[in-house]
């Protein structure tokens, strides 16, 4: 097959990615990767120059940074908001001569938050504006493998219609439940400024980097599940029973509109210890300097309602043993 | 998963790599990978450091240059002997400082050549010899994907016997017949001198260059298939036919002792012609300078006896066309 995939293949995820992105995209503009991982490595090598830096924005997955100095690039993070929206100006302050893209991940990992649709905006015009300033184009990569796990009929804004110099990365690992496989897309902007060099430096890069072509089975399967997903009302339920139960022993957090996370404050700030109490109660969470952000911890819920279940007996005493306060209503 | 892979699948897989490579591998020194280009990738990303080379001797598979320098490598190319087995005179005098590795592939693409017992020995001595002279560990790697499509009873050496630093990479592509799959092993030999730091590298890189793990489902497929291949008898036929009625036609060329590929001298010398003359014939063949090695042509006979048959009329008149001497007997 071609490195990019087969062409069938690729032909219906171009009518799916057109509708999702609201952009018109051909089958010229998509690459077939192995998973959103083989997707980032391969456009960060075709972007990246020995010594550019990337922007995102904590709290975010830190796989980010070796995927950058894979390529002789660096990653360098920048604060979001405290509702774990980006900050724009942060990141406009953070843009160098040296840098070449900005990666955001939204509905996001740890955070599970969507970026509405005017930080989008506000992101690209700032990029514009920013990228003539600098006389370099600025890349935005999008990292996108949880779009279709959302909550409350809430939309993931188009990326793709916001800024042309725009590139998305997915994975079918999330919305089809098939961790382990290898299989993901990405798309570059038709309108890319230097949309030609682009493609097919990013064709060279999936084959050099010795993915050489996605998994040959798994792409046609995917081919034929397209716009399918996993029934997201059963994660929506476990993530409605989390969200009343720890907010009833306690805990603080940010209700996620998407992904299958909650990441929530630490008592006392403390990521290491909440992690430790609930390793004793044989729970396992992820500390949040694990995302760049100390002082939260994630907590994972793509597991079966008897775990969830469980769990909570473990959760309560934790939050009782770190003082605190139980909502008694 | 375990990055490294399924550890029922791993278990099935070291026993037939200890049978094959006449070494004890266990589960612990072997990660299954993206193919033998993940694995190759993987393995150099991990050895490599800024500025050093790897040598490996043309003919060979061009793909490892854009490999080593993905990680910061330089490739260094020296010469085969005339029949391409290995020269391990040029290839200890290509050796400096800054040399980490020695990449080999048997049986050889494009040269079908296996390189034979004593000629493995002579360069794991000259290895040995040539790492403390240096003060630096010489690793070995071998790139064995055609270790199972060989003829006539040859039997391909074992690596990891002969040498103690030593790494095997390779893919179920070939004696499987599922190119476009991405599933493949490798191993490290548990005596190398930095085995625990070499292994718990590889499994990072693994994981960090964007592979994260092996697809799957093909790990479960090929733990089944342990031991298997194709029917090579079909392969044999095949490079028989061709043996015989190229050397009629006047090509010279030595008979292929592995592998699906013929590299025949290109008359006068001229790679880019010979493939010109013979595209004019519908036929495709890969010049010589695409393996290093210009004054041959590569022909690949992993395509249907008909195709082999139908090419005939065109091998005869372009040999005619470039003045080779048929012989009429």
């Amino acid at each position: 097959m071609p490195n990019a995939g087969y062409p069938d293949v690729i032909k219906k995820v171009s009518d799916c990615i057109s509708s999702e992105q609201k952009t018109k995209v051909s089958e010229n503009n998509i690459v077939m990767t192995s998973g959103a991982g083989g997707a980032l490595n391969t456009v960060l090598k075709t972007l990246i120059n020995s010594g550019d830096n990337i922007i995102a924005s904590i709290p975010c997955f830190m796989e980010y940074k070796f995927y950058c100095d894979n390529h002789g690039g660096e990653l360098k993070l920048v604060n979001g908001k405290a509702d774990f929206n980006l900050d724009i100006d942060t990141i406009e302050q953070a843009i160098t001569k040296d840098t070449v893209a900005i990666i955001i991940n939204s509905p996001n990992n740890p955070s599970g938050r969507i970026y509405p649709q005017e930080t989008i905006d506000s992101l690209a015009l700032m990029l514009e504006v920013k990228s003539s300033e600098i006389g370099r184009t600025l890349y935005l990569i999008s990292d996108e493998p949880y779009r279709k796990i959302v909550y409350d009929d809430v939309t993931v804004p188009s990326i793709m219609d916001a800024y042309k110099n725009s590139i998305v990365c997915t994975s079918y690992s999330k919305d089809l439940s098939i961790p382990g496989e290898r299989i993901g897309w990405l798309t570059v902007n038709p309108e890319a400024e230097d949309y030609t060099n682009l493609i097919n430096g990013i064709i060279l890069c999936n084959r050099i980097l010795g993915y050489v072509n996605a998994p040959a089975l798994m792409q046609r399967t995917i081919a034929e599940l397209q716009g399918v997903s996993v029934d997201i009302d059963l994660y929506k339920k476990k993530r409605d029973y989390l969200a009343e139960k720890l907010a009833q022993f306690g805990y603080r957090f940010r209700i996620p509109e998407g992904t299958f996370y909650f990441f929530i404050e630490a008592p006392g700030g403390d990521d290491m210890k909440i992690v430790d109490l609930l390793k004793d109660e044989r729970i396992l969470v992820v500390p949040g300097r694990g995302f760049g952000l100390p002082g939260y911890f994630r907590i994972a819920y793509c597991v079966e309602d008897s775990v969830i279940e469980g769990s909570m007996a473990g959760f309560k005493r934790t939050a009782e043993k770190s003082g605190l306060k139980q909502d008694d209503k």
